[in-house]
């Protein structure tokens, strides 16, 4: 028999009436022969508010309570979906990520999947239950509930895919797809019917918020086909699967445009140019659990370099107490920031061969008077640092220059 | 050292201001040199709110999910209350009920504690922290979440002062203490200093809100002095203990009036009058788990009995079914129910000797007109079931009768 894992975001589990649809949907791929595995995450906006309950007592939350806290929200969510399907008529059981088998590491609020033992869940299944399991969280080594961090329910729903070796796992939005920028700015975005794990991984971690990064690494490892698809219509999603199969040489260059506001570009000014300093700096960052994004330093003047590189705005609080640390210990100036940036990305596995696509970017943000603060690439896809407030604009003109309104042949 | 246990009700952590009076009211007792337990219910309105969530989807809402979403209250109050703890600097941990080591039977929405294993929080007392609890929950002997009905925090504070021979378990609530009636209904109501756990049982059971009737029985069995007072103010409130001690003949007869809407009234009509008649129809509700408040069999007409009971309004639904299934077993005519009634109730050890005090509350009563439908007794607690519209009327006119605004000698 085959298995399905179908994850639903929060914006499909907000109200009554749209579990009661997730429900529909969830019987009617049963009723089809298959077993069901159903990832959930916290009810609409009930994950800020929790957030900006416990902010409104400290400004610090303890990471432990903070996980305690934040994993009661896909708790609500699975208990109300399995009532739901139960009252149907069908037979379901809800999981917390705990009683599931999914076990984490020791950071609290951003803790890695360490291992899956899916006993339970398989028990279920065999007893022909429809399992729903609670994303985005796990029991770490102290027994204690620990959460994934943003989109962690996606990892959830990948991993557990993996393990039990799902035929597919779909994830299940309220947009249609993947598309080629943002639609909410670029009216004519198309949808895209297949990417590749890559691509989508490139978008991901550029700021598209259709599916969680790591959950598409953890895809390409364990070739698991993901399916994003709406909740709320039966259209066909978009397909992400491994990359050479899908892409061929003929179709465009750049299968997409994508931006991400969450950032803060972050500067420590007058570093001595000697070696180790970069891994003091990054050192320090890293042990905080803090990601560092893209990275440029400047040409010596003296003998002294600036260093700017970008975190996410969540972060900021966190790295600059460290990072005035690392200023005094180095002997340089100043740690300045910007949070009024912007990163805007090309993604496109055509891209690596052809190398005119970063010249034709940065000309055509040059024509509109958009200035590039900080630029890096990887083999499929160029990123820029811009103000904020040109992004708009900026996604427009990249998404029209390169046609991606088009579908290639 | 000795130990508090101080429990805060739902209206005590309804918002990051309040949470911050309890904590500022937790590090004081910690800081006078008391091991502290801190018990917490679901904040303001949360537990009515996820009922009407899951009630939306599912007029029978699956029990064991059920609990497991209503759980989820308890674990957001006791992470907020954790972390504004540690913000002031002081150390302290939260624990769910199964973390906690609290263990319940298989009864879910309503599972009685079977034992509390209180490793975990003496372990963390003694690494100086202060502990706080999740009301209202457990695990069960499935390894699954379960709950512990109606007022079910202030059960699981008086069960762990018991068990770790806490000096006194504090009841904090919106309230300042025990009143003579309710303040909304009589302005005179006069708070109580003090009261024997028995007129506290009685009281409780009659329908004052202010203490749980099960914590009160555990209390008293364990002999753990309990203290109810106000969250938000500083004055004393009633000491509810062991009754021989502080009642004294002189004293009032009548402690106090209670009320309690939440009834309805059922009758079973013309039931053959032979043996086993009563066991099959409370033995068919006890079976599932309903309480049956007050019986009354009607005097033999010809060979058949008319036999009434009042259970709680929540519990209707579930006995309407049954009680069908036995009238037709047993060949008696109509279930008839009437949900407009409501429980009116004297309650105080000085009553027990002294035979004329029902006979004055029935006398007052009928003065004013009110019919009286069902009536029961204890030593110390009379109760009558009128119209729910006339419940105002009597407690006024009963508590100005007995004169309980005045102060005992």
């Amino acid at each position: 028999m085959s298995l399905v894992v179908m994850k639903f975001g929060g914006t499909s589990v907000a109200d009554p009436e749209k579990i009661r649809r997730v429900t529909e949907r969830v019987i009617k791929t049963k009723k089809a022969g298959n077993q069901v595995v159903v990832v959930v995450s916290a009810p609409g906006d009930t994950t800020d508010n929790l957030l900006s309950f416990a902010r409104q007592i400290t400004n610090n939350p303890d990471p432990r309570e903070l996980d305690l806290l934040l994993s009661t929200g896909e708790q609500v969510s699975i208990a109300l979906v399995s009532m739901a399907i139960k009252s149907r008529g069908y037979e379901a059981i809800s999981l917390t990520g705990p009683q599931a088998g999914i076990y984490a590491d020791t950071s609290y609020t951003r803790a890695k999947i360490t291992k899956i033992e899916p006993k339970k869940i398989l028990e279920e299944l065999r007893k022909g239950r429809i399992v729903i399991v609670a994303g985005f969280q796990g029991l770490n080594p102290y027994e204690e509930i620990t959460t994934l961090g943003r989109g962690g329910s996606d990892l959830t729903a990948v991993a557990l895919a993996a393990v039990l070796k799902a035929r597919i796992c779909q994830i299940y939005t309220d947009v249609e797809g993947v598309y080629t920028a943002d639609p909410r700015i670029v009216p004519r975005a198309r949808k895209l019917d297949c990417i590749s794990y890559d691509e989508m991984l490139e978008l991901a971690g550029s700021g598209a918020q259709v599916l969680q990064a790591r959950a598409v690494e953890v895809a390409k490892k364990f070739d698991v086909p993901l399916e994003v698809r709406s909740t709320f219509s039966e259209s066909r999603g978009t397909l992400v699967k491994g990359g050479e199969k899908i892409m061929k040489l003929e179709e465009a260059l750049v299968s997409g445009v994508s931006y991400d506001k969450n950032q803060v570009k972050l500067s420590i000014t007058d570093v001595p140019d000697r070696p180790g300093i970069a891994a003091k700096i990054f050192g320090a960052l890293a042990k905080e659990n803090i990601n560092v994004d893209m990275i440029i330093q400047s040409a010596a003047r003296d003998k002294n370099n600036d260093i700017s590189f970008t975190v996410t705005r969540d972060d900021l609080k966190k790295c600059l107490p460290i990072l005035k640390k690392v200023r005094n210990e180095l002997g340089a100036s100043e740690v300045i920031y910007d949070d009024k940036v912007a990163k805007i990305s090309l993604i496109g596995v055509g891209m690596k061969t052809h190398p005119g696509v970063a010249a034709k970017m940065f000309r055509t943000l040059a024509e509109e008077k958009i200035n590039i603060e900080m630029i890096s690439t990887s083999e499929i896809k160029i990123s820029c640092v811009i103000k904020e407030n040109e992004i708009g604009k900026a996604v427009k003109v990249l998404h029209s220059v390169f046609e991606l309104e088009k579908k290639s042949a």
